[in-house]
């Protein structure tokens, strides 16, 4: 039996055919395996470990047997529904794993069983076996550790395509880097490094920055006035702006730019604030960055260019194939110690919404983890909550709900539903 | 006395003042050079070639004795008066001067009289003997002729910095290139075949397409549909534009960019149509050119770059440091043969009109200059115009100047009779 949420291209189905496949489910019984997913978007409630059957594979795949996953600020914004075009809730989360091919379609060459690889999904990666289009999946060197790999592959790749194919990087510049406490922010520093002889300004939250002293040449607290301490430090602007934040930002950063300057945007979590979505923010996130002219760039001597790994990887003719020559290029630079792991920690599937609170708190300092040989951690021992206390949470996570784009929550709150009373047969 | 014609910082003086000067002029009779200057903006009438008191050398200033001139696009709109802040009218035009240095201000070092030097000062380039600050004075290897001297400083430098500094270009990509047989054009394609395997669209007049068709791969008719014959040669888009049009060609450019793709918006001459501006198309550039969110822009996985090197060079801090650079670099890329002057043709001072009639037309293939020891070439005779005839034309060009801008025509026509007059007195 196959599963909507494991095929790579979101096709979902209708309640009849889930009601025939779970007939044939109790006839003959599959094999499972644990996976993480979204049952509606919103808040971490909405993020459920759950039995589904083994995928099968389709043409052009290959089945990855996945050993550990990257959780990035993209899978919080997906939990979210902020992200362009997300499949239909239920599917399986995640963009990053790395693991074992157990099985190649019949028209996959260049892969075969037994191969270390990184696979790129679009969605449904954290799962323990993972069916992913050779287009985006990544053979390791030989020396190469998977832990390294799922740790340098993504961010490395956002990164060289971020200072070298896009901002150009040249020793002499000055960078103003958003979030350098992240994976990417990390791995952006160390590719500065490897230029030598650029001054980077690194804006974290001030509780990373002994961690990340080493990685900057100054320091900015997050948290407080970014372009006054940046014309503090450099009166006559920054060469190239990292910015993953968007809203007001964007304004802020290319007023900080020198002629020849170029503000690169590379995200957009200001839309992300509390745990759920508020549309507020969305909107606000829109109407806070000012549309320029190219002729308003032509008198400054400005750009401006923006960067999507996903829609570049997944939905651009072309994309994936620039993304295996960095892939690659970043493998070259791993075995030259130039592209290094930084991870922060490392958990089990079981503890993703621990992983997603930290990130969301701005917490991490390198790349988060999924393990998926790993134990959860034990769940502190309470008293059973009494049906009013249970109750009562409902309410409030409710009341968080009302916040969100009503559509989503039309959708949502029936596939919900479903997932759930499915996961609970499961689970029996 | 100096006149405030010949000074870099474009002061113009009260009417009383230039009287007082013209009764010390007759008084103490003074060197006097040839120079062109514009009395009015508008069409070629109100170029004119005229005798001018020498100039005297401020702080910080080299005087160069003139050999060769270049003319540019850029030297059009100026005379149109469709330039961002010109100086008031009557000055002497140009942008780019190429002789030896005849005196040097107390308080510059680095340079000494004899230097064979380019300078390329704000406007006020055209003349026998020219004072430039010595931060837009450029000394020559001393293998190299002024004529590639002139022929190479500008072009090869806007070249430089768009190919290298702003667009990236590396083996692999696909470029299309505006206005590829002119000077700059032709600099960029020798720049581009310097980074080899490049893919050059280049759009030209038709006159063009025999003489350049050996420096770029596709050539493309500036009359016909040019997005259309892109996406014939390249279905999947281009990885640069070059755009020195501006108007309705920058949608049309960011339309064809391939992910990853930047849009380079380098000038906009689609502002000029007729000899004399029309404010209607001052306007039409404009509103024709969409404003871009960065959002959007995050999202197609493109960017938006202008490039001005006047803005730059003149009125940006610190660029004219980058620019030093970056004539060094092309002064090295001469000496290796890649950088290589290509001269459309050579006129001397007083032909000025006729060279800018040839550009306005895009009749010239690479560079035109200005030789200062070049003999006018002889009029063709012609009876001897009645009072009639000539009343018709000046009705003619009045009604041109209508479609000027109207303050404009206002200040001009004051300066236009006080510079004639002076003018005719001189030459008496």
């Amino acid at each position: 039996m196959t599963d909507a949420d494991t095929k790579v291209e979101g096709e979902t189905k209708t309640e009849e055919e889930t009601k025939t496949e779970e007939k044939q489910e109790e006839e003959k019984p599959v094999k499972e395996m644990r996976a993480v997913i979204l049952n509606g978007f919103g808040g971490l409630k909405s993020v459920k470990i759950v039995k589904r059957p083994e995928p099968v594979l389709a043409d052009g795949e290959v089945l990855v047997r996945v050993q550990l996953c990257g959780v990035s600020f993209q899978d919080v914004m997906v939990r979210q529904g902020v992200t362009e075009s997300p499949p239909k809730t239920p599917f399986i989360l995640g963009f990053e794993c790395a693991g074992v091919i157990e099985a190649v379609a019949d028209d996959v060459e260049n892969f075969k069983v037994g191969d270390r690889v990184v696979g790129l999904p679009d969605h449904r990666a954290w799962a323990e076996l993972v069916p992913v289009n050779a287009k985006y999946v990544y053979p390791l060197p030989e020396t190469m550790p998977l832990q390294e790999a799922a740790a340098v592959t993504l961010s490395y790749t956002v990164a060289y395509l971020l200072v070298h194919d896009l901002a150009n990087v040249a020793p002499g510049h000055t960078v103003l880097l958003h979030s350098a406490g992240g994976a990417v922010g990390q791995a952006v520093c160390a590719l500065l490094q490897d230029i030598g002889k650029v001054t980077v300004l690194g804006v974290a939250s001030k509780n990373k920055h002994e961690d990340i002293k080493d990685s900057v040449t100054h320091l900015i607290d997050r948290g407080g006035d970014v372009p006054g301490e940046v014309k503090k430090v450099c009166p006559e602007g920054v060469d190239v702006v990292f910015d993953c934040q968007g809203g007001e930002e964007c304004n802020k950063g290319y007023a900080l730019l020198k002629p020849l300057g170029r503000y690169i945007l590379f995200g957009s979590s200001n839309i992300i604030t509390g745990e759920t979505k508020s549309i507020l923010n969305v909107v606000k996130s829109w109407w806070q960055v000012d549309k320029v002219s190219p002729l308003r760039l032509y008198e400054d001597n400005k750009g401006i260019i923006g960067f999507n790994l996903r829609r570049l990887l997944h939905h651009q003719p072309g994309g994936h194939e620039r993304v295996r020559e960095v892939v690659q290029t970043v493998y070259n630079l791993w075995q030259k110690g130039v592209a290094k792991a930084r991870i922060d920690s490392t958990f089990a599937l079981e503890d993703i919404t621990e992983a997603m609170t930290k990130l969301h708190e701005r917490k991490n300092v390198g790349k988060l983890l999924l393990d998926l040989s790993m134990e959860p951690k034990p769940k502190p021992v309470t008293p059973a909550k009494g049906k009013k206390e249970e109750k009562k949470e409902d309410k409030e996570e409710k009341e968080e709900e009302d916040k969100t784009v009503k559509e989503n929550t039309k959708n949502n709150t029936k596939n919900e539903k479903e997932e759930e009373s499915k996961a609970e047969e499961k689970e029996k």
